[in-house]
């Protein structure tokens, strides 16, 4: 179903001349640097087709990017809705992998206001974050009340396991990550991005292609902060338990709180802050 | 020109109960959290009204926010081009701040395709990193010839002099922040926000309504990594040398070579790297 293409693809990384500076003086050096390249997301369905992101990301899992972020928007519910997901061939060598199709199971697009507006607007003007909260209703996501729960020591050892599976590069911090464990602490798959939403999108999309939506005994572990919009992929996929090494916004904690997503911030140094739904930690 | 509202706008923190938890057990705390808010951007001109944007921010420095992100869209260029910028007030009141009208001094709307689509998108389909680049050229961007220079020691000194204006919180890495400094390292100015091409907006915004721009005797420095679009940011506002405190991504080190703009990376621990016209940087 899905072509994977072959291997001109370009790289997640990229190596790059730089000059290290100190108090001791200045030396040239090779380094990697991660890839940024702007991808397309083109829909079709039928005899029509029609670009609904263009996005700034690393190469790599182009496929799961594109589902995971349909995913996310409410286009593609399951595997059974995607016909095809393929590289664009009629562009110039260069481009060829920044462009992906995904060919949809039905015959016409599906209605895409959403993808341009995110927010409910209420009537003259006017948007709050009670506003976006309340389309989040309006798009049928119910809460969730899955019973999982993890030990208060499995959940300090999610860093060390994903800096395990990480490469050096990516822990210099230049790559995001998101990383799927199971409740028992153990590393499902992690997928990395310049972009924080992209490497939950990726992590998503890899879910969905591989049939395992929703993820509802699974615990997600994001590199950055929490934002509202890491929690609404969260709650989308349906995991219960979401954390972050760093802080989560105002309007994240709402949103997990509303919406029983547990969330955990400040995941480091053997300690760890619980924002919303502290029932799923057991800290026995 | 710019009304600035009274106290009852939402701040830049909010305080969350949340349960701190270690080897030793767990126990409940209040904290600070970083506000995240929607704000809509309405451009009116005449008797025309658009939105033009809808992003997620700290609330604060909203005119400022509006006003940089018009500019490094290219819908205006100068405080001339700006009549007033006010909250909408037809809305209920916990609505009121996330509304901001922006009205132009000229009667119609500008040509808005380029808010939409930011990238060059080639013959059938197709879009790459050097299309990015191109789009650029074709707005008319020149290359910055700046001979502005900094010492080493200036360069290395930035990151703690934007601690020492930071509070404890935003050091805590609820807060993305951009600072402004002139050439002998003084700190000029910092906007934070969750968001960090937001809180580069805010600055370039705070630039344009105090009739600063171009920014050509100055240096930037970011808090997370450098991407495409922040590099894209201090280049039109003609910042001739960035820094952030992590890694650049691969196009926003195409951009900077390409563009003449000096980019610093991972300055922390008296060090840091240069990825592009080092020349600016004055070693002796």
């Amino acid at each position: 179903m899905f072509e994977r293409g072959d291997d001109a693809r370009p790289g997640s990384t990229t190596s790059a001349r730089l000059l290290v500076v100190d108090d001791t003086g200045a030396r040239p050096r090779f380094d990697s640097l991660a890839s940024e390249e702007p991808l397309e997301i083109r829909l079709r369905a039928g005899n029509h087709t029609r670009t609904v992101a263009i996005t700034m990301r690393t190469p790599g899992a182009d496929f799961e990017l594109a589902a995971g972020f349909l995913y996310g928007e409410g286009v593609v519910a399951s595997p059974q809705d995607v016909r095809k997901i393929s590289y664009c061939v009629d562009v110039p060598a260069e481009q060829q992998y920044n462009t992906v199709n995904v060919d949809l199971a039905r015959r016409d697009l599906p209605e895409l206001d959403a993808l341009e507006r995110h927010f409910t607007v209420t009537s003259a003007c006017g948007v709050c974050g009670k506003a976006s909260l309340e389309a989040l209703r309006l798009r049928g996501l119910a809460p969730i009340e899955s019973s999982a729960s993890a030990e208060r020591q499995t959940i300090l050892s999610l860093p060390s396991r994903l800096r395990g599976a990480q490469g050096v590069f990516a822990q210099t911090g230049g790559l995001h990550a998101a990383a799927l464990f199971d409740l028992s602490g153990n590393l499902l798959t992690v997928r990395e991005d310049v972009g924080r939403h992209n490497a939950m999108d990726k992590l998503v999309g890899w879910a969905l292609l591989n049939g395992k939506l929703p993820l509802d005994e699974r615990i997600v572990l994001v590199s950055g902060r929490s934002s509202y919009e890491l929690v609404q992929k969260t709650l989308t996929a349906r995991i219960p338990i979401m954390c972050s090494v760093s802080a989560p916004s105002s309007l994240a904690v709402d949103l997990a709180r509303e919406f029983g997503v547990t969330l955990v911030g400040f995941l480091r140094d053997a300690r760890f802050n619980v924002y919303a739904h502290e029932g799923r930690i057991r800290l026995g």
